[in-house]
């Protein structure tokens, strides 16, 4: 039995979401639908990216895996379905899929065209619905990709924004701020060149705050600030029993520097 | 297999819909359940009303769709289970099933007052869970309607306001604005005499504002309004990347004016 | 088959639900899983505690009820399982378990530490997708408690505030405010002495208000407070049509006394 989840920015307040596991439910009665998130920053690609960046891999294999964040609906964007060797991908081609993709081996990319995988009819304003519900539904009982419509080489990248090495420090800057105020940078442990539980301690040039790096939360007294290894593979700011990004103001690409232990 | 699908205002803070889940699934295991929304203001029965109508023609055939916005609960108000040609409705009789119902071919309307069929201590404030998700769930087993109650010959309405047609324009107004802040008119595609790209135009009132009817978002540039005929089949006030309610400062009553072409 | 329920205060913003349900699928394709709420708040042990005890007793025998509210994510506190006469519960042992439990007839409690029913990889920030979902996968597939780890007695409780009886009143507290505003006070029809339509009244010692006691919301007229004996089973504070705790001030630890009927 496969999967389906699905990701987009159509929040919780309407039927948006409700109507697409109709869609699904009317071509694939038995199918699961998981539900990632629904509350993605409206039209904000990155976030969506990063949100099935951080999830899709926790799912079984052959997992069809639909992110939905897409202002250009309607317009000549492109929609594509995509499988690798292990799960499918479904979306507009506005790099929502491509943090998630840059971990898979691709094997095939097809636009969707093929209007007999669509609904009835198609609004040129709900495409989550018409078109990759469907198709999702469609590809959940194994239906090929090429008959969707036409192969392309490749797709529309967005991406993490690099951090930049000296010789005792890395640069990053806040990449995602979750629902506990957890500020997640886009440092991994490769870049601390850290071994878990090696001293090191990251600084917010705006706040001239030193916050330690530590295992979990609370290695550190209530109400102070640690920096952990996330469960994303990135390092995060977080207060013990408290909200990072409230208290220290921090925002998408705020800065923060990673010292590392040797430049204590 | 049947679906079961619920639209409340219950919301999503506390444990109302999924305990009507769980006794949904303690009468019936194998159901998919799906929520359509939980976000309707609470109270609202004519938003209620308006995500279910938005919605339920998705769903396979045989589908119950409960919908509970019952601020009468408790007191004499009815509670109704419906079968039409396609699909099965439970509910209050308060006109939250209403809108729906005018769209559908009504078979059998049954009064739900058979205890046999609801959960053994019935609360006098959430039959939610004690009477609709029960029946809910007897129904997704094929009980018949007859079995719940006596058959009563209509149920209570609500309605979406009328637009009205001069010469050479149509009075409406805003009905639904969305999680994006699209503000929904009750204008249809058929009271705009308008094929789809056929020139045309809105106007608020209070704003001065001309709006120009297009296909989709992008047609106009990022910032600028734009109306579209939206995917409920209602012409929709938007903004390309923007929060047309908030800008404009729509409400629910908000009046527009849509001018054909010939009025150019 | 089994139902798997989850409470947590992760929200609905981010993927941590999500990766949930899919380490729960990798492990048992076919089980339904429900939603209790996601929106607990933040580390509020208590309330998580009380969204469950107010669900738990409504999905079949043999559900596993998966509660993550957990501040000490990673530190020492204890993971553990637990089996009743009748349903499954896994949680961290710091309380948010123990008031459905207090109802139950436990019959094991085993701690969480065998590494091969957890993910491969375990982060230190987020048990309720390593440990939690993943013993819940296998509890659904009727893994026995004790291949998780090694048997305890008892686990950490927390509890709801007792209420004061004095010859002609009880004095109460609210500990639970819902989605509508509708205050749970800390009485029971135990602690009433009333019987459901008898006279009796609260008072707000803050508010100088008396609320008659009712059966339902529109008992009263609209605007006016009423106390019903609420779905949960305790006296809970509504205004028909309105919201209770916003005019009235009421937060978690307000006061309430009530005035049994012989004191009128």
């Amino acid at each position: 039995m496969r999967v389906v989840t699905l990701t987009t920015d159509f929040g919780l307040n309407d039927w948006f979401v409700g109507t697409m596991k109709g869609v699904i439910l009317g071509i694939n009665a038995r199918i699961p639908i998981v539900d990632i998130t629904h509350q993605v920053p409206p039209g904000d690609v990155r976030a969506g990216a990063f949100a099935l960046l951080a999830s899709y891999s926790y799912f079984p294999k052959h997992t069809v895996h639909v992110a939905v964040v897409d202002p250009g609906v309607g317009s000549a964007r492109a929609a594509i379905a995509i499988e690798t060797a292990n799960y499918f991908f479904v979306g507009p081609d506005n790099g929502v899929l491509s943090l998630a993709l840059a971990e898979e081996k691709v094997r095939h990319i097809h636009r969707l065209e093929n209007p007999k995988y669509f609904c009835e009819s198609i609004s040129r304003t709900f495409h989550g619905r018409d078109v990759f519900a469907s198709v999702a539904g469609y590809l959940s009982r194994k239906t090929p990709l090429r008959h969707f419509g036409p192969a392309q080489e490749d797709l529309v990248r967005t991406t993490i924004p690099a951090s930049k090495r000296s010789s005792a420090q890395v640069a990053g800057e806040i990449i995602y701020i979750d629902h506990f105020g957890n500020a997640i940078t886009n440092l991994r442990q490769t870049d601390s060149r850290l071994r878990p539980g090696e001293i090191g301690r990251l600084t917010l040039p705006n706040e001239r705050r030193r916050i330690p790096i530590a295992q979990f939360y609370q290695e550190v007294e209530t109400g102070k600030p640690v920096a952990v290894l996330g469960s994303t593979g990135f390092l995060e700011i977080a207060i013990n029993g408290g909200n990072a990004a409230r208290t220290f103001r921090l925002k998408i690409g705020s800065r923060v520097i990673l010292h590392r232990s040797s430049a204590e």
